[in-house]
């Protein structure tokens, strides 16, 4: 077993602690991987520690009891969050982004991995004192996003379908109105994809009336579990939410402006 | 502005470089975080570049020249391959992912960050190496695992869908032939999504007789670029695969056994 020095040891560490976010890490796990003594793993968490707190990039927490260790979460600062809405904000504004019908195209920047990653960490921010048992989201455009979150949070993804799948088995199906078009709606969820009594955090790239939002708790009721959070990348604010209940933005849509461009705007401060 | 200790650099530059793979990174970047020296920071990355090689977590090039830097880019032994796809095919090789019309229930596999992870990391590794403008997938199961392929291959994830949406503008539609089935099926793509001569990897979950695939070329071809590598999580051998190309994949299913449990096997080194 080679050995490795401080520096060495701190590297690894930060490596695996970024890989599992919110996930709580036994400190074994180091004391085998690198051969050294608890007090020593102590030591190098520490530093990692006080670095992710000095940068703001992350927390460390240590939990007590048999089952304990420390576990890693991401944190932002307010500047940063805002630094990115107002980036997003001028990546979106932009007439060529206009494709008939009065829509915005933004799938370049929903599969865009490093700003799906950057967007995912503000809203698991919101979440992550929570307990939540999975991050849901509607099959297609919002699924990167929602991937990351659940990452982040520690948890599984929940992807509801637009309709039956014969690999799905068994699913539970609901019509909901989309509350923009009037149109009515399914979604449909596997039997097996989720536990009774669970917490969800939905999470998609785009809310209109928030059609999808209820027919999701309405989804999840069948299933004996509870929506407790909601978190977009964009919120249409033109138009009337039917949902009450709390949730997180990063930008916010207003239509599109007489000089032809999308107004979107950094979401002030409900979160 | 603060100072940091090389213990703290390491951990910060450590952090930086996992959530940036594959990406070209200026050491300025660093020297201006920190307020170091470029001699300062490249001692940093000597630490963290060895104590990765000496545990086989990655790999960090330099690129030298005006726009040059550091690359960090994941590795994997394959001794950890083998383990990952044992402990995969053990997971999925119980009677109880059966549903009727006898599928694999992979769902809960497919949206699991920390397995999903691992298994990009092997994929992305086998195509690291050439040089990738995008990875394709087609919707929906396996755009979790494709896009954590992109993001570790540093680059955009394109998703295919399976028909029009008004939100993606014009789109270039193709018929194909899904090959187990037989049947003729469409995919789309918004003309805005990808640029001319682009060099593209296809991501899925699983392959049968490989008309999607078949399908993703042609559809590519439409937008004059090429398709030049394929990986799947799972790789039906029971069916003749129409096309010839090479593609990698994790573990193989045999179908369904006497017993039956699914007979999921690790993928023997074609990779």
């Amino acid at each position: 077993m080679p050995k490795f020095s401080r520096n060495q040891r701190i590297s690894v560490i930060t490596k695996y602690l970024i890989e599992n976010p919110n996930k709580v890490i036994n400190l074994n796990q180091f004391m085998n991987m690198f051969n050294a003594a608890k007090s020593t793993v102590s030591e190098d968490i520490v530093v990692v520690r006080e670095v992710m707190q000095k940068m703001r990039l992350g927390n460390i927490e240590t939990i007590s009891g048999a089952s304990g260790g420390i576990k890693y979460t991401y944190s932002i600062s307010k500047e940063e969050i805002e630094d990115f809405s107002d980036k997003l904000s001028n990546i979106l504004a932009d007439k060529k982004r206009i494709v008939p019908g009065e829509f915005v195209y933004i799938s370049d920047i929903l599969f865009d991995p490093s700003i799906v990653h950057q967007a995912a960490v503000i809203l698991a921010t919101a979440f992550v004192k929570e307990d939540i048992d999975y991050v849901v989201t509607v099959e297609t455009k919002g699924i990167p996003l929602a991937y990351e979150v659940a990452k982040l949070l520690g948890v599984n993804l929940i992807i509801v379908r637009r309709g039956n799948k014969v690999t799905e088995g068994p699913t539970v199906s609901i019509n909901y109105v989309s509350g923009s078009s009037n149109r009515i709606q399914t979604m449909s969820l596997s039997k097996k994809s989720i536990e009774k009594n669970s917490n969800c955090v939905f999470i998609d790239d785009f809310m209109k009336a928030g059609g999808t939002a209820i027919g999701i708790i309405d989804l999840l009721k069948e299933f004996e579990s509870q929506l407790i959070g909601i978190g977009v990348l964009i919120d249409n604010v033109k138009t009337n939410k039917k949902i009450l209940q709390n949730y997180v933005s990063i930008v916010e849509f207003e239509g599109i402006g007489e000089d032809g461009n999308p107004i979107i705007s950094k979401t002030i401060d409900k979160n």
